[in-house]
Formats: structure tokens, C-alpha cells, sequence
């Protein structure tokens, strides 16, 4: 139906008739002489209706408005030189219309605007809800376009460079309990009974390795029925990876070497690398969270060994009950943050409440090593523990010190909570920065104080790392997460290949022999065929695209995203469906309205 | 962990020192040295151990059995003359394992044989329990990585050449009526309401097209909850594409391209195109049915204008009432087809009344053009009708002609039954043929005599032939499949694009305005923002992989597939759920065993 895209037009086309398809993107009427942006997926050109020159095209051309669908053939003119558009590829050049085919029309007044020089901000449910019309627009064409050239430098690195074969994996499936509930599907044919979808292919790409598959990979639908969080969606797409015969060490370097390779293909970027890497301990001592943003400095101090003697009793009782004593060093904080902001009613300390600290103790550095603070504070201290304070803290005159005291988990959340807002507000983070990092040796469990039992960090399929085995309450794990400017946004291990392990790690949960065998039992046996060393690791593809796009929002690089409320404002999905639909299926909703 | 795959090591690693990971796909002894054959993905290579010059791996290597899992490092050295193994393509060279390392064993008795040397036939049931063993097997290895090749030759194809995006639907959505029941999937956030799995991305990618997003495609996920017939899936794979701007004619081209290219690609085979084309009323004329195996001749030849006016009440009647008389004429059938085999009894009378005939009427053709057949038959011929019907049919002396006669449906439908058995019993088929063709012009609707209505032919979104708008009930719609020897592997339509059209169709349909509203509104809603004329099409892609594998079933292309019962043999998948969970998601099952 035509001969060339709107916007691949160039000067080197004058002289040629083209026959152009697209949307009106803007309609001018220069004193009888109609001017329009014609726009389609590859851009925008310039047409001309002159009721002189182009008399057949004239009339059809004054009669159309925005959004209209026309089919134009003309020859391609150089622009006279005073309207040459140097912001446009195409802007040396218009066509002269000589035909324009109304293809369909506008017959409702537009939610919002669509055209390219629009930079409206419209509502998100208007934009959901009119998605069609929101993905016509250019920033969300060019997002969704921009998944696609991550996803195809995806596939293409690892079909090209190392081989992996793409497999796919059941969606209707049996539940694996990964921490989050399941959606489930009730079946027709087996009544009484129910798929679930996956919350992540983990065993069916373990039981791949099993097979001798080697390197799989696959770009996988995941679902995850959440309680409802900002930027969480039911389905969400997840780039799944896994490997035999590698060690953690190998894995790794193939994963830098995918992530440099997305971003030197989408956006010419050379990462540096190798990536640095931080322990899940250095990065908990560090930065008091195991995903750091590392783009700004603000690094805690431990300083329980220098104050955990102190007579101030908020101090030492951390210290004896076996918490800790951390410090946030504030260069020139004395300047740029007042005493008000860190006392209660402050917006720091409301802070460090929200993440369970009781308050904020604090020393001001004044000159000559002078310290400013609380007498219970100042008073309390050794001339020789001032001494060493400042020496490991690094503090300098106009240094502000804020200080977590209780239990570890605690002072880590807290400070870590203060150290991002306030690098934030000082403006120390450098918004073109692109770091990435990755966190190793997890442990291999944490304690669920609620249900009182170890549960598995990431999952339990891990492996514990092979010199702590003999303990593997305390264990650390072969697992790995790599981080992005603060952001998880991808997260593996080495699995677990043996029998007798995955056993031991599954009583160590809390699954009696009974229960893993009725759940897993699957995966248990085929360990005993000859399962190779085998391990993964698995990206969140919204989550990865998204911070590429410098979005804020996953739904915003998803084309068919759902609200927070789980509905699709479009489809207006899920909906109420009839009786006889649920009969068939042997299920009943037990739902009352009020 | 390995320096190379034990597959792709050749003499020029002669003397190279490597280190290889695998299964031990076969160990022998000759009189105390010890031959194993080590599989990865890329092969088999021969290891060897001799307790003289290899004395360090002598015993794991003589501990070693079927599937265990190891690495060894050794020397590759030439295989002495009397040795080589032409058959192998590593089988120049052997490897001297200097070292051994058991990386797992095999516990239990393997529930089959795995070693590629061995075609041991298997029970399906037993294949689908132990899938991660079954896939280990050359077979399915095979089958899976010529899928994962397929997949790769439409992506690359598509986006290198057409410029084609990728982008993601919903599988979480509303339910979309096409034939088929839906799966359900119950909101826990929304009680009461449900999502359903989508038969097909269908009105996403209508929807993608209003965006102006050109060119989609999607390797996509669909589930129909059908009632189980032979080799269906719960869920399978399609290869959806839509596209605007293009013309029907543009569309088969690119199509056909891509065909040619996927058999290019994978099997090195240059397909001869354009693809033969039949009209749907060509087709059905000649073969009784819209997707007509050519790979061999044997075609129908109506004869209702010469023996309508007959004498035999079955002929005249038939034609009579608006029904037809058809004739399936089988050259040298004198020969090859007994009268008991037609007669009531006889195999082939059986298959036509399965499909619906009440028997089957015929004459045999004698030297001299003398005519064979029952009394009835032959005295009620004219010596002109006679002479017009061995001329209509082309029927030379030994030639059996069969009829179909009565409404057209039946006659079509068993002489195309007829046509099929007798073509497969007779070996005209030729296996090694590919031949693709295109069915155009399918009627829009057909009737649904239960129901009493009218109902869409492929989908209620097909375009009909615009030369036809003025009585849709008979019209021809602008709808194409792609047969592939006699199997549909593709199908699509230039689609409706304007609302007025839309809304005649479902109202053709039988779907009141309200209805349709409800469960369509924003499709009709979106037609009135300019929506661009558009078309597509989708491929059944575990079927189009099955045909290239040359598999009977499309369970031997896909990973992990469900049973005829819609079970998971492997996870033993649907399963009962826990009470907690279905009251969270305020649903219940109705379902009461016996």
C-alpha cells in the first residue's frame, strides 16, 4: 500500500513520487495552502495540498484533523530554503500531494493529545485506560521499542556468542513456593483440582540441566499474586538463565559480559568492567543494606568496638545485647543539616523511625576536633574514645555524625534509610552514572521470627557454599544478586545437585521429609540420574528496561500494564463471567459483597 | 569447569591437554582398559583408561556406570589405526584421562535407556514421568534444539528483514470468545471477578496496530480449555503477527518469504514458491475440504448436472433437495479395490459413514468403456449421460469411480475421507514432499445449525471481501490459511478496521449491540481514533515444528507437555490445593467425587 516510511524520507528521494501511509500528526492551514505532519512508526514528513499545484488533493486535505488515517501519494520537493527543518530527519524535503485516500477518520474528540510535539502530562488512568492511543505517543513507542532492542541483544548475545538454547517452559503448572501466593487455575477435566502459574520456570530449568541441555535461557512470563506494592505487576517477565558446567566464577563473567553487551547495543555504552563486587557482610557493614547504591560515598562506620564501653547507656546496652553501634559521616553536615531535622518532629528522624530506630544520636565535628552534642553524649566520653572516633570515621571539622545504636538489623535499615535520603537531598548522586555491582555470599537462610524457622534467603534450591556445610544454619550460600544504581535487578546461584543436601537444607526449613517429597519429590529423584553441577540466574526484564529508559515506573515499558488494583483499566479485566461457565468448572466464588 | 565440549574436539586437537564434562554414555572393558563413551550437547568422544599409562583415573574410570556425571582431563591423542571410528565425527582421536572427577552418580535403575547409541522404544507414559531423562535422549535433544532453530529463523527474519517488534500481551486478561472455553483464573484482589488465559492475542495486537506500532509479532502462549482430542495442548505456541498498511497479496508474500526462509534456515531445503492457490470453493470442489493434501491427485469431479435429472432416486434426490453428486475416480481401482471393501462391511464403507454418508454408490469402467455397477445405477444411465460422465471424470478403461451423493457437506466431507485413506493405501503420497498452499476467500460466516445463527468462519474480526458487503450472510471474507500436506499450520485475515462494518458482524452474529459493548466496547471504541487498515496472521508453532521434526505428535516438540487428561505426568500437575488458599481467593470447588 506504499513505497516508503514517512520518516526514512531523505533529500537523495527529491524528485521521486512516494506513496506514504500514516496518522495526521498536525494539520496547518498557511493561508490556503494546507500543511501537514504526516507520521508514522519510522517518523514524520512534511506534506503539501496547494489548491494550485495539487488541486485533486486539495479538498480531502482541508478536511482533515489530527489522528486522521490517509494514504498520500506525491512527488518528493526540496524544501524552499526559509522552511528547511533541521530538527527533522526529514526536514529537508516535502511531498507535494497529488493524492490523498481518507483511510479512517477521528470521529470522537481525542482523551489527550497524540501528536510528537506534545509533551502533555495526562492523567495514568487516562492513559491506560486509552492505551491504544497512550502507546501512539512517542515516548511510549520508543520504550516499547527500546524493550525490544534489549530483548533482541539479549537472545542474540547468548544464542551467538555462548550457544544457549531457548526452551520453553509450562505456564499452567504445579505451584513451587517461592515466598509469594500463587494464581491458581482450576481444571476442567481433572475437577477438584487446580494448575497454578509459575512464580519462575526454577525447576523445570534445573530439570533442563538435568537433561544435558547445558545453557538454557528463556524470556519468561512469571506471576507473582502480591499483596499490593507501588510498581508491582501480576505478570511480570523475567530473563531466565542456566547453566551446567560453569563456577560461580564463570557464570559471572558471562553475566557481565551480557549486561556490557545490552548496553553497548541499545545505547552505545561502554560499561567499565568487571563489575565491582561486594559480600553480602562488607555490604551490610558498608552500606547497611545488600543493595547499595555505590554511586555515592556516605559509607557507615562500625564503632561498637570504641563505644560499646561508653557510660551512655543507649550506646553500651546495644553493645551488650549483642547489637552494634554505627556511624553515618557527613562531610560539611554541620552546614547543610540542622539540629531540628534530626530531633524527634524532624523529617530525618521520622526517617529513621519508619525503619524502626528509636532516634537519632549525633556529634557535631567542630574545629580543632571539637565535638557539639548531647551532654549524655559528650560527657560519656574518654578523651581517648573521641580520639579514636574521629580517626576511624574519618571526621573532619564541619562533619556531622549520626549515629544507629540497638539491634544490627535495625541500625542497618535506619542508617541505611538516612544515607539514601540525604544523598539524595545533598544532590551526591550523579544521575548519569550507571553502576553495577554484584553481592555475593548471601547466607543461606535468615530467621523468620513470625513462624519462628529458618527460611531460605532466595530459595531452596541454593547451594550452601562447600566450606560451611557442616553448619548450615550459619551457612553462606554460592548466591549472587547483581545491583544497578541501588536496584536489584538480577539475582542467582549455584544449585543445589545432590540428593542429600537438597534433603538437609529442606529439614532445615522446616519441610518435614513427608511434605518435601509430596511437593518436590519430582526433583529429589531426578537427582539420582545423574544431575551435573548446575546453576543460574535470572533477570527482571521490566525492572532492567525501565531503568534503562530512565523511567520511573515498570508500567511504563510494559505495553498492556495493569494498575496497582491488578485490573486492566483497558479490557477492563478480571471481570465477572456467567454460572454456567463455572459449573463447568466444578468451582463456586464464595464471595459476598456487603 | 571444561576447556572444550567433548562433541567438537577433532584431530587438530591431537596432543592438546583438555578438560571435559559429560555423562557416560557407555564404559567397556577390553581386558582391563577401559573405553568410555563421554556425551555433552555437542557429542560423544572416546576416553580411555589404562591402569599402565593412565594409572591415577584407572579406578573411577573402572567404578564407572550408564549416565554417571564426570570430568576428565587428559590428552587427545590419535586413535591407532585399526580404531577410527568414521562414523563418529570425533572418532579420529581419543582422549588418555589423566584424571577422572565423579561429579554424581547414578543411584537408581535408569527407567530406560539413555546412551545414544540406543533406540530402545519407550512408553509415552513413562517418557513423560521421567522427562528430564527423556530429553536427555538424541531424539528429543534434537527435537528441541530444531524448535529453538525454527523459533531463531523466524525471529531473525522477521526483525532483520520486515523490521518487525517484538512485544509482549497480557496473559492475565479478559476472555475473548473464540470458540473454545477459557481457563479462569479467580482474583484474589478483585473477589468474585476472574481473569481468563487468552485463546490468542487477538484484539492486543488489533489493538498494537491502532497504536501505530506497523509490524508485530510474538512468539505467544495460548491456552483453550478444549475437550481432549488427540494431540491438543492445553497450552501451545503460536507465531502471531499483524501488520498495517499492507494489502492481502503483501501479506502472503512476506508470509511465503518467511516459510521459505524457516526451511532455508533449518533444513537447508530452497521451497519452491509463489505457493500454489486455491479459492475456499476450489478447494472444496476438488477435494472436499479446505485443507486438501496435493501432495497427490485423486480429485473430485462434480457430476450433479449430468446425473441429477438420473432415474436412480439417490442421485436425483440428492440433488433435488440442493445437495450434490460427486465423483472420486481412481485410476486402476478396478484392480486395487475389492467391492466387499465399498460394500456395507467393507473398510471403506465405513470410514464414509463415519463421515455421515449412508453408503457409497459406484461403477467400474470396463475395457471399451463398458460400465460395472448395480442395476439401479446402470439402467437409469443414459448412453449421453454415460458418455458425459467417463469424459467429466476423465475415466479410462480400469478406473473405479465413487460417489458422494446427497446434501454437499457429507458428500464432501466422505469423499475427502475417502480420498485420504485410499491415497495413503495406494502409496500415492510421497513422504518426502512439502507442499504448501494457500486457501483464500473462506466464506464469513458459516451457520451453526444447534445454535440457529450465523457464526464467524475464523473470527468475528475478519474483513469481508469488500465486493460482497452488501448481503454479508453470504459473503466471502478476506481470510487466508497456509496448508502444509494437507494440515493447516497457519491462518489469518485482513481485519475490520471500521466500526460500522464491526458492529454489522456481530450483529450478524447474533451478539446484541449491548452485549457486544460489553465485552468489546474498547475494541469498537478504539476503531473511532483512526484506526489503520490491518491484517495478520498466526502459526501453530509446536504443529509447524512437529511437521519439520517429522514427528507424529506435537508432544514430541515441546518440553514439558501435558497429557491427553491435561495432566503433568512429571509434577503430577493440577493437584488439590489447601483450604487456606482457595479462601483467600474466596473461591471453592463444587466438585463431588462418587
Amino acid at each position: 500500500m506504499r513505497t516508503h516510511y514517512c520518516g526514512e524520507l531523505r533529500s537523495h528521494h527529491v524528485s521521486e513520487t512516494v506513496t506514504l501511509c500514516g496518522w495526521v500528526d498536525r494539520r496547518r492551514d498557511h493561508g490556503g495552502v494546507i500543511f501537514i505532519d504526516l507520521r508514522d512508526r519510522a517518523g514524520v514528513v512534511q506534506i503539501v495540498s496547494d489548491p494550485e499545484r495539487t488541486p485533486d488533493s486539495y479538498e480531502i486535505a482541508n478536511g482533515l484533523r489530527n489522528e486522521y488515517v490517509v494514504r498520500v501519494t506525491g512527488k518528493a520537493s526540496e524544501r524552499p530554503a526559509d522552511s528547511l527543518n533541521p530538527k527533522l530527519p526529514t526536514g529537508e524535503i516535502e511531498i507535494y500531494a497529488e493524492t490523498i485516500e481518507l483511510l479512517n477518520s477521528v470521529s470522537k474528540q481525542l482523551p489527550f493529545q497524540v501528536a510528537t510535539t506534545e509533551e502533555e502530562s495526562v492523567k495514568e488512568e487516562l492513559r491506560l485506560k486509552y492505551r491504544y492511543l497512550d502507546l501512539r505517543r512517542d515516548r511510549m513507542t520508543q520504550n516499547l521499542q527500546l524493550r525490544h532492542n534489549v530483548i533482541k541483544a539479549i537472545r542474540r548475545f547468548l544464542e551467538d556468542r555462548y550457544n544457549f538454547t531457548e526452551i520453553e517452559t509450562p505456564i499452567l503448572t504445579r505451584s513451587t513456593p517461592e515466598g509469594a501466593r500463587d494464581y491458581l487455575v482450576p481444571s476442567r477435566v481433572n475437577p477438584g483440582e487446580w494448575y497454578a502459574l509459575p512464580q519462575s520456570p526454577q525447576l523445570f530449568k534445573q530439570l533442563l540441566m538435568v537433561s544435558g541441555f547445558d545453557r538454557y535461557y528463556q524470556i519468561a512470563r512469571c506471576f507473582r499474586d502480591e499483596d499490593l506494592r507501588a510498581d508491582r505487576q501480576p505478570e511480570f517477565t523475567q530473563l531466565d538463565m542456566e547453566m551446567s558446567f560453569m563456577s560461580q566464577e564463570e557464570i559471572l563473567e558471562l553475566n557481565e559480559n551480557l549486561i556490557c553487551h545490552i548496553f553497548q547495543a541499545v545505547k552505545g555504552i561502554e560499561l567499565p568492567h568487571p563489575f565491582p563486587r561486594l559480600t553480602y557482610a562488607e555490604a551490610m557493614a558498608k552500606y547497611g543494606t545488600d543493595r547499595p547504591d555505590t554511586r555515592f560515598g556516605l559509607e557507615l562506620v562500625e564503632v561498637s568496638d570504641i563505644l560499646g564501653s561508653s557510660g551512655f547507656k543507649v550506646f553500651s546496652s546495644a553493645v551488650k545485647q549483642g547489637g552494634s553501634i554505627k556511624v553515618l559521616p557527613i562531610p560539611q553536615g554541620n552546614d547543610t543539616i540542622s539540629n531540628v531535622r534530626i530531633k524527634p518532629g524532624g523529617d530525618l528522624f521520622k526517617e529513621a523511625t519508619i525503619a524502626g530506630a528509636k532516634g537519632i544520636a549525633y556529634i557535631r565535628v567542630r574545629d580543632g576536633g571539637e565535638i557539639d552534642t548531647i551532654g549524655a553524649i559528650k560527657d560519656n566520653l574518654t578523651p581517648e574514645q573521641k580520639q579514636q572516633l574521629l580517626e576511624k570515621t574519618g571526621a573532619q571539622p564541619g562533619h556531622l555524625l549520626l549515629f544507629g545504636a540497638g539491634d544490627t538489623a535495625t541500625v542497618n535499615k535506619s542508617l541505611d534509610r538516612l544515607r539514601q535520603v540525604i544523598g539524595q537531598q545533598l544532590g551526591l548522586i550523579d544521575d548519569s552514572k550507571i553502576n553495577l555491582l554484584w553481592v555475593t555470599d548471601f547466607p543461606l537462610f535468615e530467621w523468620n521470627a513470625d513462624e519462628k524457622r529458618l527460611e531460605a534467603l532466595h530459595h531452596p534450591f541454593t547451594a550452601p557454599n562447600l566450606e560451611d556445610i557442616e553448619d548450615l544454619s550459619t551457612a553462606r550460600s554460592q548466591a549472587y544478586d547483581l545491583i544497578y544504581n541501588g536496584i536489584e535487578v538480577g539475582g542467582g546461584s549455584i544449585r543445589i545437585h545432590q540428593r542429600d543436601i537438597q534433603e538437609k537444607v529442606f529439614e532445615a526449613i522446616g519441610l518435614s521429609m513427608e511434605e518435601a517429597r509430596r511437593q518436590f519429590g519430582f526433583l529429589l529423584e531426578a537427582f539420582e540420574y545423574g544431575t551435573p553441577p548446575h546453576g543460574g540466574i535470572a533477570y527482571g526484564l521490566d525492572r532492567l528496561v525501565m531503568l534503562i529508559a530512565q523511567e520511573e515506573s515498570i508500567r511504563d515499558v510494559i505495553a498492556f500494564p495493569k494498575t496497582q488494583q491488578a485490573r486492566s483499566l483497558l479490557t477492563d479485566a478480571p471481570a465477572s463471567v456467567g454460572d454456567k461457565q463455572l459449573k463447568e468448572l466444578y468451582v463456586a466464588s464464595t464471595y459476598e459483597p456487603d
